[in-house]
């Protein structure tokens, strides 16, 4: 008799954007004439750039004839893509990088929720609260949780609360760890972190053999020269540390699909009976057993990012978000709103008014403005009272949603 | 202090294409000049059709501007290609599927690795020997095994020998089962299956609650008329079975990325307590959790493969396989050798001759002929004394390659 996998039926109903999508149909149905803007979902709208179009081209020319036509590539990625990503990404903030330590993806979704696979499923969790609910439910399939309770927080998770009163940078748990989350610019506050916060985490795992998940698939949008692009600028990060990066953001690939991380040699954790154990072949193993390469297409499109023109076009790009992201943010506290995030990083996160909670926020904004948000407490208990909005709009509709907002309370 | 999965560390040594490549290393820095032919590895070699380039470039070019912009789509795919697939895969076969039973995905071997963390730990898991390594590596992964003997086989798996006494088709477990891989047109053996045989499968999984993973990555070369394609083709299967799909094959897609899985509405599977949960939606949920839809230009280019065009410029590429795989198969027959499969399936499996062991026979085929196999143990045990040759080859390739056959023993 086949068994379900019973960690599933601790997973709380509906994933975020599924129950925002039904209430705005819902509002669509009452008005259909309504022009809705969304500042909500974290997807891009801006068109790719065009180096990176001519190189996806190129690459669909490659397989019109057998001379130049590629099949299975590499499952860890191709080394023209490693090797951009090294010299661009890393090399050029002094980090030192060997190819076997990138591996090349198709999305950083997939990738922070399948390095959890590698681990024991009695590691102890630590998380941020609010944090991008892949995190958790990732864990939960994988039974390294208990059953939720009313505010949806499951057992055995160590929650870290980002409030305004920390500065949306959590402090250190208490309580003993094992695997850390961790997410600069952060996504949904689009709060950043100095090196001096990573170095109090990085000196952390050190101290309690933990290791960090570093998601920074917004670096790209980091514009400050001394906030860190990987937490691997901090000295003893490769012992410790493992980065999440992607080119959805970066460089608008949310539809093309290609990511990487990386797994330092180096970096160990251990067996039940305290024996130490290189992590980077297991999830070589992982990776090569489970997956079979990205899209030659998408790579190819991916390495052009890193070319002198795909360089300067992506920052254009970038650009105009990061510009919405000012106006947003400037608009919200002209009208006498509390905004954090916003610089550095494409997500504002934005303090209810009236107390009002997340929910009674979002629909009060969706029926008197027609704006679409993403409501705070989706990514967790902390969230409560706040809203996330996003910079990737077009700037018309960010200057008119903008002002839209002047009424709403 | 973070634990690694210690599951891992039961993995035999290194996955079979990698030491296949590392002896033709070997073998070339000691040769430098020898014109090698492949007949191992199943990546296909013919360029892909026109209709699918054509759609790809259309794809690429509706990222070029913000109004035809594809970024985020439905996790589970575009509706474009599910409404294709149904239509033209199944409908066209008498089966009927809801576009919700159908999931995109990027691979294959991602979706044939993936299916079980729906499913728990305590079940057995019966896998025909020989067989792609992936489904016992992932339920390896999984914690689904004890360790390994001598052979390679894990503790706990159920092995289905498959040899040439029982035409490579298993005999049903004789100890109790709960899930049953079975890949049909089969890798490596190329066997086929009748729809006697997978009824008689589908009426054992009602009998036991078990659930079937039917692998039909090599559907599309399946050319007799009374052979299935799809188990779905047999009465009942819906309850009670699963099935992978893939582009790889099909249409070219090993380096562009497409494949898709069928979990049908109303097949069960139990909790420990008995109750009987829905699949789909868990499936549904670890999908959309854990991936993030199948590239935009690589889905317009499969559901090209569906127009009349590509179907027809498919079919032609499909054709040249299928001659290979005759060439081969008739050859080696003429030859005096036992040889499988090559019929409605790119493979053939043929018995090594004098009892030499698969590696000794592929290593002298390299040795004397520079042709390169894949050795059947390198897939199970039952796989000793077998080699695997692909019919993924320029024709002309697999002209010489037989020639230089003669006189390799």
């Amino acid at each position: 008799m086949a068994r379900i996998n019973e960690n599933f039926l601790k997973l709380q109903a509906g994933y975020l954007f599924p129950e925002i999508n039904r209430r705005i149909r819902a509002f669509k149905a009452k008005n259909p004439h309504a022009k809705l803007i969304s500042l909500g979902i974290g997807d891009v709208t801006e068109p790719l750039a065009p180096a990176i179009i001519e190189a996806m081209r190129k690459a669909i020319q490659d397989l019109v004839s057998s001379d130049t036509f590629h099949g299975y590539g590499p499952e860890q990625g191709y080394d023209f893509l490693i090797d951009a990503i090294i010299e661009n990404d890393f090399k050029s903030r002094g980090v030192e990088l060997e190819p076997h330590e990138v591996f090349i993806s198709d999305g950083s979704k997939c990738d922070t929720a399948n390095i959890q696979e590698i681990f024991g499923q009695d590691n102890v969790v630590a998380i941020t609260d609010p944090s991008y609910p892949v995190y958790v439910d990732s864990n939960v399939m994988a039974g390294r949780t208990g059953p939720a309770n009313k505010d949806g927080q499951y057992a055995k998770i160590v929650y870290m609360p980002c409030t305004a009163e920390n500065n949306f940078i959590p402090d250190l748990p208490r309580s003993p760890v094992d695997i850390i989350y961790l997410c600069f610019p952060n996504n949904p506050t689009g709060a950043v972190a100095s090196k001096e916060v990573l170095r109090k985490w990085v000196d952390f795992a050190h101290d309690k053999k933990a290791v960090i998940f570093f998601d920074a698939a917004y670096e790209a949008f980091i514009t400050d020269e001394d906030i860190p692009h990987s937490i691997f600028e901090v000295d003893g990060a490769r012992d410790v540390a493992i980065e999440f990066r992607s080119f959805s953001k970066k460089a608008g690939f949310t539809g093309v699909r290609c990511a990487f991380i990386v797994v330092p040699k180096g970096l160990k954790a251990y067996t039940s009976d305290g024996r130490a154990v290189e992590v980077n072949p297991l999830w070589n193993r992982r990776h090569s057993t489970k997956f079979n390469g990205a899209s030659y297409i998408s790579q190819a499109g991916a390495a052009a990012a890193y070319t002198a023109e795909g360089k300067k076009q992506t920052k254009q790009i970038i650009d105009i978000y990061l510009s919405n992201a000012a106006a947003i943010r400037e608009s919200l506290i002209k009208l006498g709103y509390q905004a954090y995030g916003g610089r550095n990083a494409p997500y504002i996160w934005m303090k209810t008014p009236n107390a009002l909670t997340s929910w009674d926020f979002f629909d009060r904004l969706l029926e008197k403005a027609n704006v679409v948000g993403t409501p705070g407490s989706g990514f967790g208990p902390s969230g409560e009272g706040y809203l996330r909005l996003s910079a990737f709009a077009q700037p018309a509709d960010v200057k008119e949603a903008m002002q839209r907002f002047t009424g709403v309370t």
